[in-house]
């Protein structure tokens, strides 16, 4: 029974990483059509959340097969459920990724980042995937100093927010308010996305290890 | 044994009834503190928020109790876990009300909201305000009626949100790029408020009835 358990929570565990690699992908996808102004990509990104979703929903299913078929000790249980908050937090991680694609798109054909900003968007593009990239491996190969080294990647991101907002206040600011709103809401997708990133890597840790992380 | 699952789901319905008021008031003081330049009431919805959030943790504990001890059946584990989907909206919830509170704070003793947003700010406060209200009756008397009513209040938070944007853009505005960004963040605050309020609605529909809402 109780190996049967941890088969479980390890077939649990590579569902949330193909779930980790999609959410990946869409932000990776999404930053990419925003910056080379890509319409067809940036719809790609749109439709494919639809997988994501569908991933989460197959998670959930999985794991109430679980507590019902194996209803696990309290412990256990505890355990199996962490893959919900997981699986949450990348569900939204993907429609954050839909949400800068669509800012690409509603400037379509003209470029939505403004030239002195598209330094900053790629590094939060990459701040991003490589926090997303961790907590696959976290899932795949237990490591609690990755799941620190995101908590890190986070003040990264939030220098690079305050770095963005700080651009797009500076009273040389030459776009428009219409793109300054713009650029305010895509520096707050990028740092949610490195929030969630965050909240589920605390989780992954639980779910390998089954230690809380302090 | 069935009984005794009935009474839990109530008493984690009260527990979520308690939940959902205390993110009404965060949001509601939030609100007033915003509009009133009030910065002890927006520390008061700061530090309440630590409140919501143990709430959240309570009920969490309480599901995982019921399922421990009672080991429900397939659908019966799906409705008890139901509890933590709303749980979880209402948690985001409270996190919004804060940043509400947190865009008045940042600009006191100055006003945040412009003179001419003033108004639809308090509207879009005012339907937030019912929307929280309609998830609180419906966990008490099942109402399925009333929860579609959710979804028309928020395509008037929608409209709002869509006033509030034309405003901040419109060629007009006078207020400078630094009050348009906090506005239009602002705006995304009530506007994702709304977005739980409804998802938490069908998941308290199916909680209450045993029936998912089409």
């Amino acid at each position: 029974m109780r190996e049967r358990f941890r088969n479980d929570l390890t077939l649990i565990a590579d569902l949330l990483v193909e779930m980790a690699d999609g959410a990946r992908a869409a932000l990776r996808q999404a930053t990419s059509s925003l910056l080379h102004s890509d319409a067809d990509q940036a719809r790609l990104v749109i439709a494919g959340d639809e997988e994501i979703d569908a991933q989460y929903r197959n998670i959930e299913e999985k794991v109430y097969e679980v507590i019902a078929l194996q209803a696990p000790v309290a412990s256990d249980l505890r355990l199996v459920l962490t893959a919900l908050h997981i699986a949450g937090d990348l569900e939204r991680m993907g429609d954050l990724a839909v949400h800068v694609a669509k800012t690409g798109l509603r400037r379509h054909p003209s470029p939505a980042v403004p030239e002195e900003l598209t330094g900053i968007v790629r590094e939060m593009g990459s701040v991003a995937d490589q926090m997303a990239g961790k907590i696959s491996r976290i899932l795949t190969t237990p490591n609690v100093s990755r799941a620190t080294e995101l908590e890190r990647d986070d003040d990264t991101m939030d220098d690079l927010h305050r770095r963005l907002l700080a651009t797009v206040l500076d009273p040389s600011w030459s776009h428009g308010v219409e793109a300054a709103v713009d650029m305010a809401l895509l520096g707050r997708y990028y740092e949610r996305y490195a929030d969630h990133a965050v909240n589920s890597s605390h989780h992954v840790v639980y779910l390998i290890t089954g230690k809380a992380q302090e």
